[in-house]
């Protein structure tokens, strides 16, 4: 690097938060959590803590405006802010929406970005209370920022994994991956099956756990919760980098949907690649002390239909993310996407 | 329009407000205050009133990168959002980031951005709490936003005008126009002289009107409080639509700085012109019950060392904004920005 300036490629997304977060967390109040986790705390009113959050998302990096429909797009921008809110055990309550639109944008496309926002808006409670519109001289450019609110003995962070604790998943892994994979190669396929129909819908409609995060963070033995918004693979190397541990995975215990397993065949696709790298599935991931997990993993079934896979263990080896396959240490092909690079 | 499909462009920044807010201000719950002021309104703790507001900022139609340097870039991405806060009369507490990074930006550039911004932070107390970061495919996008806090009865709305009101603002009106004006001549410019450095400066450093903001709102008779953002012509109107009412505002009144008279002496620009449409001042608009006005004024002078000019009165012909010169009307040659048009 001597003799040659720095720019954002070499820093990528978590050499650029590492380096300008520090000045930013110091000496902050009592209660107040800045920098570092999904959301941001807040004391709030009573017993309760304000979350808030804030996502960009931004045309030919996010999405694809000229593919993306925009009921999916309005849709999407709000859910995956509700994903933060999630993973924090919160419930959203409050929106606030930042739009660049290019000109000559059609009315009726606008109309529909407010449908799609508005259906999710009704299945959770959250209303939207303010923004920002401007005209854009590129893409459209969406910003949204939501504010919830937790109980504080519920609230759940990245920080709080320890060793021994089980790592699990509330949904299956990979399938907005499987999607976006199908979109890139849209042009060489056919009409859509129901498996690339169940995948690409996964990827533009993702569904928030919100129900799922109240559920685990009032249960005991759930330590740290994050949403799966880079897939596992980044997702898990925050939690290790805030609790200061490790994690071992088990790449034959990712829950995948048969769905995605008849693409990866079809369309010769790595599986455990897939599933351990592809981002956008915004379900939960959380570590849980061993001995509450199979209580809380029958109460999950009991509640949503769905296995609590125990898909890992936090070990106490710093930094350390192994991916083991039937208790053989392998090397994935591919890290979780980084914004930068 | 008929047989042709309606764009953004038919519709410009008020009407796409028009269009989409009212089905997100309905049913609100007592207390909350959603689109249609400076800032959000919600219950907080004791008598307090949490504010939140966001503005987004974009590459070529806010800024432009090649132009402005990143420290202004980043104490202006805050001020303008803390001017929002001065607007309500509040105290800005937290502030969210998020920014779409173009690739190959140099790390310094981003050091200077932030040493920008936290200029600004450091003489407001305001705190970075979190965002977002991203790349972009065009150029920079900025997107902030504020939490802040007022006592309920200090609150100020735009709503609450009433006829017979003194129309008022903090500070000078046009520096910031004209500082965009000489950006946009630079290349025939030789060397900027101390009034064109004033201009640049208002431009690129806008001194959020906090303090004023806190005071005028802690005051009896001060009425309804907006910012000066897009010039006081469509400033004002926001009033009037909000309000109900209608404004007569007096040219020959309008402050503006000697800086700004030299310059559009120089430059052959059209001083009431640049005063009534430029907008950028971030100084506050305000009406003001008028047996209570010179009292304020007076209080006003001996706290801040300015005049706080009246401008204006508030009438009850509704929608109406009218331009005096001199007691006689006149029509403006230029209405403010409108972000679509």
């Amino acid at each position: 690097m001597s003799g040659k300036k720095l720019t954002i490629n070499d820093l990528g997304e978590f050499g650029f938060i590492a380096r300008f977060s520090r000045c930013f967390t110091r000496n902050l109040p009592g209660g107040v959590l800045g920098i570092g986790d999904d959301c941001a705390v807040l004391p709030w009113k009573g017993d309760l803590k304000l979350l808030v959050t804030t996502d960009l998302l931004v045309d030919g990096v996010h999405f694809l405006s000229e593919k993306i429909s925009p009921q999916d797009l309005g849709y999407k921008a709000l859910a995956v802010n509700l994903s933060d809110i999630a993973a924090m055990g919160g419930r959203p309550r409050w929106a606030f929406l930042s739009i660049a639109i290019p000109p000559g944008t059609r009315i009726d496309w606008l109309d529909d970005f407010f449908r799609g926002w508005r259906q999710l808006e009704k299945k959770t409670g959250v209303r939207l209370l303010g923004g920002d519109t401007t005209r854009s001289k590129a893409g459209f450019v969406v910003n949204v920022a939501v504010l919830g609110e937790v109980r504080a003995k519920n609230l759940k962070l990245r920080s709080t994994a320890r060793p021994g604790d089980v790592v699990t998943v509330t949904g299956t892994l990979g399938d907005s991956e499987g999607g976006l994979r199908l979109i890139l190669r849209e042009s060489e396929n056919g009409r859509p099956g129901p498996e690339e129909k169940f995948l690409l819908r996964r990827h533009y409609r993702p569904h928030p756990h919100l129900e799922e995060g109240q559920f685990l963070s009032s249960q005991p033995g759930v330590r740290a919760m994050i949403d799966v918004s880079d897939g596992i693979d980044s997702d898990l190397r925050r939690i290790i980098e805030r609790s200061g541990c490790g994690i071992e995975v088990y790449l034959e215990k990712l829950p995948v949907s048969p769905a995605l397993e008849k693409c990866c065949a079809k369309y010769g696709w790595n599986l455990e690649e897939v599933a351990a790298a592809g981002g956008e599935d915004y379900c939960l991931l959380l570590t849980v002390a061993p001995e509450k997990f199979p209580e809380l993993a029958g109460k999950f079934y009991r509640r949503f239909k769905r296995q609590l896979a125990a898909i890992g263990r936090v070990t106490d080896r710093k930094n350390q993310l192994i991916y083991l396959r039937h208790q053989k240490p392998v090397t994935p092909g591919k890290t979780g996407f980084d914004h930068f690079k």
